[in-house]
Formats: C-alpha cells, sequence, structure tokens
C-alpha cells in the first residue's frame, strides 16, 4: 500500500505550537519561529507563485514532503481559524492553493467540496478513518499526506495510520505548546532520511508497528 | 575565549532522561535507548578500549564533540549514582576513564583528585562558576566540555555560560524524565553543523546571547 505520511515543524523540546494559541494566533506565542527556515527557500516560494528564492536542503524538503504525494488530509485549524465556523472561508491560500489536487479537511461541519484552481478541498464530518480512506482512493497509486496540524498528526499517530513522519527540527525552544507527543509516547520511530538545512534539520522517520 | 560546549542525547519531546529515574537505572525508564546509536561505533568501541566498531556518521559524532576540548565539567550523577555519597566510589569507567584529561566534578562532597590512568577527577563544592573557572584554567587555550547528565547542561545553559549546545536527536519518545530546557525556554539557538548519522541526528548548536 502506498505511504501515509505525516509532516510538521517542531521545537527542539517537542512542541509544534506554541503556548496561548488564539484566533489571531494559531501558531502560539513563538510559534512562527517553528516555520522561519521556510519562508526564503524557492519551494516556499514557488508554492505561493513567486519565484526566487534559496536553493538548499531546506527548500528540498518541502520536495521530500511532496514526493509521491497524490493527496492530503487536514485538520481544521490548518483549513481555517479556530473559533465558529465560517461557511464561507476559503483557507488560508487564497484563489490557487500551493496542493494542487484532493485535500480532505477533518471537521464536524457539514459543507459542499470547495474547489480552488486545482485543489479541491472535500469537508469529511466521520473521522480521520474516513477522511484517509477518502484521500487513499484519490490519490491511487500515490501516498497521503497528513499536512497538519498538529493535532491530526498525533491522532493518526495514536491510531496507528502513519507509516512515515517527517519533522523539521526546528533551532527553537517553545517552553510549552501543542506537544506533539502527548499521549503517543509509545510511537517506535527509526530514521530513514536526513536533509541537513541551513535553517532547521529535516528528519524523515519510519513509523514502527 | 575559547568555547564552551555541552552536549547530550535527547529525545523527539525534548527530555535526556527517562521517567522514574532510581538508583539502578539513572538513565530512567527507556533512557538507555537515547544512547543506542552510540554503541555500536568504533569511537565508542575505541573510548571504551575494544577494538571494531561501526565507522559511520555517529561514530564521526562522538570525535566532533571532542574536538578542540582540552577539559571537562560533569555532574555528580554522571560520576556517579545518585543517593548516598560513597567516598570511595571511582566512577563508572574503570581504572581507564576516557576522557584522558582533567575532568571537574559538580558534587557537595569534598573529596581529594581522583587520578586513574590519563584522567584526573577534581571534585568542586563551590558551583559551576567555580568549576567552569577551574576546567577552563585546566584546558588553556582549548575548550571546555560539559559532558552531561541533562540536570549539568541545562543549569551551564541557564545562567548563560554555553557557547554550543551539540544534541545527538535520538528517534526516540519518552513522554516523561529529565526536560533539558525546562525553566530555560529563553534559549536562543542558531544551527552550527549537522552530523546525519544512522541511529541519530547529530545537530551543534551556537548558543546566542
Amino acid at each position: 500500500m502506498s505511504v501515509v505520511r505525516g509532516g510538521i515543524a517542531i521545537s527542539l523540546d517537542g512542541y509544534v505550537a506554541g503556548p496561548n494559541q488564539t484566533q489571531e494566533n494559531p501558531l502560539g506565542e513563538g510559534g512562527e519561529s517553528l516555520h522561519e527556515w521556510a519562508l526564503d527557500t524557492e519551494a516556499f516560494q514557488r508554492m505561493h507563485g513567486r519565484e526566487g528564492g534559496t536553493r538548499n536542503a531546506d527548500s528540498r524538503a518541502f520536495e521530500v514532503a511532496e514526493e509521491g504525494i497524490g493527496a492530503y488530509v487536514m485538520g481544521r485549524k490548518m483549513f481555517g481559524p479556530s473559533g465558529e465556523w465560517d461557511p464561507e472561508w476559503t483557507g488560508w491560500w487564497g484563489d490557487e492553493p500551493p496542493f494542487g489536487g484532493p485535500v480532505f479537511v477533518l471537521t464536524h461541519h457539514d459543507r459542499e467540496p470547495l474547489e480552488l484552481g486545482a485543489t479541491t478541498f472535500t469537508f469529511v464530518t466521520d473521522g480521520i478513518e474516513s477522511a484517509l480512506e477518502q484521500a487513499r482512493s484519490a490519490a491511487g497509486d500515490q501516498g497521503v499526506a497528513i499536512a497538519g496540524g498538529g493535532s491530526a498528526i498525533r491522532q493518526y499517530l495514536a491510531a496507528g495510520l502513519l507509516d512515515e513522519l517527517f519533522l523539521h527540527v526546528a533551532p527553537v525552544v517553545l517552553g510549552g505548546g501543542v506537544a506533539l507527543f502527548e499521549g503517543v509516547d509509545d510511537a517506535r520511530l527509526e530514521q530513514a532520511e536526513v536533509l541537513a538545512g541551513e535553517g532547521a534539520t529535516h528528519i524523515r522517520y519510519r513509523v514502527l508497528r
């Protein structure tokens, strides 16, 4: 069966978002520092429709994350702000989201699929296994990426549904926030690939059963 | 001034020892898994007076940790078991400790220096700054390594006395134990070097002031 890969940036103390997340600051205090390594990369610029950017191992990490991926699953907070559900919200990414394929959004609210450019957001209300099944089906013989946030990746890891975990280890200490491994301290991992970036270290792990 | 470098193995959730440390199990539950990457390396075998072992980036990490180091500081628990202080204890390493130079042990108990092979253990009872000063003096124009454990490294980090932190990121989740960054969440780090090992990823950070 094709791969199911979770990918997320993590601090040296194990947090994927900082403390005191709010609707205005979904990454929590200091959380944006987890992603600083990404901003100037060529891959990030291209994903957001811009040219230029640095071509280095940090940029390459984006490509590795996408390799062989045919569909995405994401948590509600990655798709939109927390708080009240806005049925008109179309995501953080504008008219041309960088996914360019099927994306399944975990939510408790029914909604018709949303097409934006080459990306289709499908809203799944019956749980993580259903979302993964639909994503697998949409991906065909390609893999599925669990694109975040931390809570979605943690749920898939806890359910034994992840094959790979791709961590972008940022040179950051957050001191609190969303702990990726909370409640999944029985996770068994094995290193598969290391990309030595300039702003972060990117480690792809196999999840052992 | 020459470098002061702390080095230690850490889990993906930020722990440098597992939960429920005891005198018999100073690494805590699961803590030995932090060091699995090291056991079969050529450098580890050589440090313990044996031949053979694997020559890879994990082995190289030991050499990087020692580069330019002229003296060591270590916490009491790295030198000996916790619990009652045994004035006859000579360390975990037998007659030929692998340090081969001056080692300053943080303790609350006075004791004469202990010479074992090329290693001299000096017991320092007046605090971390005194131990570092003595180590600097013994190291001459070379650097000082804070060899562990986690509590010693955390204290030096908190006091702003570390120039570098060399973390051996093990593919391990511990779920509790000794959190390296507890109380030092204002630490600011910058990547200096990444060694992509097979059993762990070794990242040397500069500590920014």
